[in-house]
């Protein structure tokens, strides 16, 4: 069983693999694995997958597991966590840790294998967010969870394994290191003002519009203030809601248009580059937090990282957010 | 003039350039640079990079800027940070950000271009330390700095740009982020308990023995808990102290022969993998703090990263450091 360890330093929570490691070559430099021909997401291959735990369907014939899907979520077959089990929390001298309870889902987000999320149609975008909220809405009632993490990795300079377009979500009993800070530092902005950072951040953003990429009645994308990466962008909801399956389907609908445009416009502007996209929301029990705000942060991987990022927390960032955006837009606009 | 800013939410400072960037084609997905035939770290083109600020030369005829050194300390040719000009903070609606003043030096480490740390000798490597701690001590005489980031870049795919080995050196105004959230953290567990965490830390290894991958009087080397990724090792002096700058010559020498040893099992027990490492120390002005204790972090890049760690501070390590640990004790004593 996976253990949930904790740096005892900056409380940050990591998933280790307790299976144990057979050789030292293992660990050593690996080829790429041979590209492969055989695709367990695509429709016909669903008995290669563990059963389904949801799915959009279309059709007369629509069964569990068969064929017809728009949008389907199945357990990860290799997850990190494990569904099953009590939680149980210990120490062990100064450190903390749990055993790895926790979903590990993968949400499959066409039948199509050859179309990135940025190829699809609005509506389809918006199948896929609204796949994301049935889940951690169903994770919301297992107790043992507190936070469900939601990513996309595309391109394999991204971290995808597979070339079928998908996202994971895993649920856990910690909250992820990132949104515990957000967390934090929204909570002291808001008790120093009474209002909140990400909605007083869309105001600046909406007014300055030196770093706006596109925007709807519901949504606002933005190349942030202090990017990390050349062409980050954040995806946030106009209105103030702290969790993301607190959205309903009109807002839902509209911030899935705006999304797909974002997605198009990184796509075209840039020849398809490789990023990851997570869904930043607040912890179960926050849901009605008035300093969180939840969002869509999108990191393209354009340079690669120099590494030393990973352990200072330190980026050097050689496109200004304001060029950025200003590139987009006028890609958006040709 | 670059800029630091600083992200509104979490406090991480971004080093952000300001030279515009041309046409959107250079945003694209690049292809590798071509294999370089000359290199300008290497003796006898000291003429290729700025003049040095420090180095170890040896010989009657050795004079500033000429062929004969040991270690050579440049400002890097292409700065992320300008050393000229006052330090001006000023707020811009909900963000903070400064003049992009700070200093970006490259310590080249050997004259051998072929060599890596982990090729040099125990005494090439003290003296690799030691300019590492000359240069933070001259840069910490200048008032505007805070803090000064060491790290190294170690194969292609770790971010290294030139294959002569070296490192690099950042001193600016703030202080990274991953520093302030241990100093943070440090001093919470100071505050309750009165002792160093990472005294703690290594009286639990030295006495578990199970994450320990080499030590000796002066220095422990393990496998953190909760290791990021596969091989993570920390490198930390036994005796407490804030500030890397503070260790005395004996203490360097022998943390030296440790970390060399350190860096001779990594090459050989997994194939000379790319690796980061960082130093860590307490910002200018905290070296004497209770609670502080500087270290180095290595962090191999063995598998790739999956991307969505980035944007959630949630990793997946498939190795547990228990493992990673016995795997490199077990390669010491074959």
């Amino acid at each position: 069983m996976p253990e949930l360890r904790k740096d005892p330093i900056v409380g940050r929570w990591v998933i280790i693999a307790t299976e144990r490691v057979r050789r030292p070559r293992d660990f050593g430099r690996r080829e790429p694995p041979p590209p492969r021909t055989f695709c367990p997401l695509c429709p016909g291959h669903e008995a290669e997958t563990p059963p389904e735990v949801f799915a959009y369907r279309d059709g007369p014939n629509a069964t569990a597991d068969g064929p017809e899907w728009r949008v389907r979520v199945v357990p990860n077959k290799f997850p990190a966590l494990r569904i099953e089990g009590d939680l149980e929390r210990r120490g062990h001298g100064v450190y903390d840790l749990m055993n790895g309870v926790g979903a590990h889902e993968v949400i499959i987000e066409s039948p199509e294998h050859r179309l990135g999320l940025a190829d699809l149609p609005a509506a389809a975008v918006a199948d896929v967010l609204r796949a994301y909220r049935a889940r951690i809405v169903d994770l919301r009632g297992d107790g043992r969870f507190r936070s469900v993490l939601v990513f996309k990795n595309h391109g394999a300079e991204a971290g995808a394994t597979l070339a079928h377009p998908h996202s994971q979500l895993i649920a856990t009993p910690v909250v992820p290191v990132a949104v515990a800070d957000e967390l934090h530092g929204a909570r002291a902005y808001h008790d120093y003002r009474e209002r909140c950072l990400f909605c007083d951040i869309v105001q600046q953003e909406t007014t300055e519009r030196v770093r706006i990429v596109a925007e709807n009645e519901r949504m606002v994308a933005f190349a942030p203030f202090a990017s990390r990466f050349p062409f980050e962008l954040w995806v946030l909801p106009r209105r103030h809601c702290a969790a993301f399956e607190l959205v309903d389907d009109a807002e839902l609908a509209a911030f899935a248009d705006g999304l797909a445009g974002v997605l198009r416009l990184l796509r075209d502007a840039l020849d398809d580059p490789p990023y990851n996209l997570v869904l930043h929301s607040a912890p179960f029990g926050a849901e009605e937090s008035p300093s969180y705000h939840w969002h869509l942060e999108i990191l393209p991987k354009l340079g690669g990282l120099a590494g030393f990022e990973l352990s200072s927390g330190f980026h050097i960032n050689s496109v200004p957010p304001e060029d950025a955006a200003r590139t987009l837009r006028e890609h958006a606009s040709s």
